[in-house]
């Protein structure tokens, strides 16, 4: 596998495109004929281009995808599933499919009525630029972003096992908001894969699973998340290279959205193992990356362990602290803090300084064995800085 | 029901005292042959107190109460077990007591073994100048404290069916890492009312359930939290009304709790109504009063409304998005934001514009609608602001 440019574009013959005005942007993305598969939020409110989108997922086509920021179309009852309905239309006739095959999304506040006239000026300037280029796929991923301060695009190529080369492109945009089951991201990958819709969708939902559904900015989960995977069907049969290479793909991204977290100033990756099943490993990596006590630390450069061994302890994940390691690492440095239950990095130990060394780094690994079975899980975070709050306490003045 | 002076030592009898010296306090509860009651942490991690407490309280009884800040006494193995078990033979010699019927609380930074010399000395010192007057019971309140601005305690005075006057006094500590099941709060009440210790057992679970059970400020639960209930028997036997006053002080306590969160400038209480089963009205309460986002906005003065729904539709309340109703009150001022869906507080609405004065308010209301059945629940929160984040991040340094 090698990671290669263009993003979404990196996929033959995909075409996108982005534009701003002020907070407001679109993005069109172009992948005819695909096959599809989409995850959605799990929130009982659910914005409208959710609703329509979903919708048209049904029978695992697509040809295209459209979306904006600026404004969620959340709450915004009849009138939002028209607006989403006619950012659609505009897509479809201009491309000549038809609408069914063509997904929305929206992120933004939520609550207030759609600004039609910019989001669809916006959208004709994608549909009149569209194109197969890198700096297409950068303008949609640019185009899609509220609070987040980075473009976010991967593109990767991978060998099937018969020797095919594949390709898989994504964009993806969210900084906060994200978890239980992803927060406002917008995710919308393409790829060559030939592979039927129903594939796809077992495909995304794991690579899903282990990277999105893993990431915790803030605890709140979104009403407009989705994440939409369209396969053109060009190259050879799906299997278990292509699910290798999408799953890293999901993780890369999900590892973008971490260290792009509001206010983030630096980023964690918590990996449990030694968990008696994947679901105790999951609990308890996610309670750990979302403890505002650990995040708080985190900024602080505070190797207050305690805080990481407290949040398995409410995880919910089957643990025993009498078997319990805990380590930081960071750089290539490794420290264990406490191992089976005893602790190393008791004050006036090397240990301690040595931690407090690893948490002024910007990139810091909490590794946590359970010691209690083989399972393991990995959850990706940031601290929780003043600018988190400064973001969040404004957002909508 | 009437509030009154003397917190713990409202209750005739009941001796108290508290030292502090630096960062560390301890604090000495008498109520000598007491029946007795008590609620624990449900973090899978539990600190040496924690355990002797536990095994103690078995029998139902209690003379007294020896509590410790500065240090959790958590994850000190056996070690930690023995000063726990010295903290309790202090005081069981000095009044004359089986160390059984003594019951240990601790708090501070896990993992650091207890300063013993300093809190036997600050025992020591408390066991001296044991008295019923409401100076000790405020002693004992603030030798408790950690990160908590003021001390916090309460009395009332209720009459029950029979026309006998009963008694209860409570001082709590807490203002950080309170949630879900309590977080490091250590809580205790005295009573004079007669009553078996399964039925004080009772009549405590259903009080915090109400109270310290909905209180949310950062979402840690912590190792060490405790609520002990003694009663003397010297007054009449319990009844509703009991029930009714001790369910008022508990709440009371959480709200005095929630005022001083670490870092708050605003109380919030979310009301929820209209709930299809009472598990439904707490989810949706604690959901909204826990959303990082929603504290930043009440921190921020931002009539955010949507962010208010997105919690509730994320937290496994049953709900409908058509059905809801969301008001935000204030000093006497109630104004309808959602009404069966319908949004009134639109962008440039006479609505929005008083939302945003009541949201400039120290105290607000959140009030939630489901309309879907007839169940109530009340979370008790605060905002997010800059000082959480400073209060945290610097913490054991």
């Amino acid at each position: 596998m090698e990671i290669i440019d263009g993003g979404i574009c990196a996929v033959d013959d995909v075409k996108a495109y982005g534009a701003s005005d002020g907070k407001y942007g679109a993005a069109v993305i172009l992948c005819r004929d695909s096959h599809a598969a989409a995850v959605f939020t799990s929130n009982k409110v659910v914005a409208a281009p959710i609703i329509i989108s979903k919708k048209n997922i049904e029978n695992g086509k697509l040809s295209a995808i459209v979306a904006n920021s600026g404004n969620a179309n959340c709450f915004t009852g009849e009138k939002g599933l028209d607006d989403a309905k006619n950012m659609i239309n505009l897509v479809a006739q201009k491309i000549h499919v038809n609408p069914d095959d063509v997904a929305v999304g929206s992120t933004g506040v939520i609550g207030r009525k759609m600004p039609m006239q910019k989001i669809n000026k916006l959208i004709e300037k994608c549909l009149e630029n569209l194109e197969n280029s890198k700096e297409a796929s950068k303008k949609a991923a640019e185009a899609i972003m509220t609070t987040d301060k980075h473009p976010k695009q991967i593109a990767v190529k991978t060998l099937l096992k018969n020797g095919i080369s594949v390709k898989i492109g994504g964009i993806v945009k969210g900084s906060g908001m994200i978890e239980p089951n992803m927060g406002t991201m917008l995710c919308y990958l393409t790829t060559d894969v030939k592979a039927s819709p129903s594939q796809l969708q077992a495909a995304l939902k794991k690579a899903v699973d282990v990277s999105f559904n893993m990431l915790v900015i803030d605890g709140d989960e979104s009403t407009n998340d989705m994440v939409v995977l369209m396969a053109n069907g060009k190259s050879g049969e799906i299997d278990q290279n292509f699910q290798d290479a999408l799953e890293f793909v999901c993780k890369e991204l999900a590892k973008m959205m971490a260290k792009d977290g509001e206010g983030a100033t630096k980023y964690m990756e918590v990996r449990v193992k030694g968990a008696y099943t994947v679901e105790d490993a999951r609990k308890a990596a996610k309670a750990v990356a979302k403890s505002s006590l650990v995040k708080t630390a985190l900024f602080g450069a505070d190797p207050n362990w305690g805080r990481i061994v407290a949040a398995v302890g409410y995880s919910g994940a089957d643990m025993d602290e009498k078997l319990i390691s805990v380590a930081l690492e960071s750089e290539d440095k490794l420290i264990g803090i406490v191992e089976k239950g005893e602790v190393k990095a008791y004050q006036g130990s090397d240990e301690l300084e040595k931690a407090e060394d690893i948490m002024k780094n910007r990139e810091i690994n909490i590794i946590i064995d359970l010691g209690m079975g083989v399972h393991t899980a990995v959850a990706y975070g940031c601290d929780l800085s003043y600018d988190y709050i400064k973001i969040n306490a404004e957002y909508t003045t």
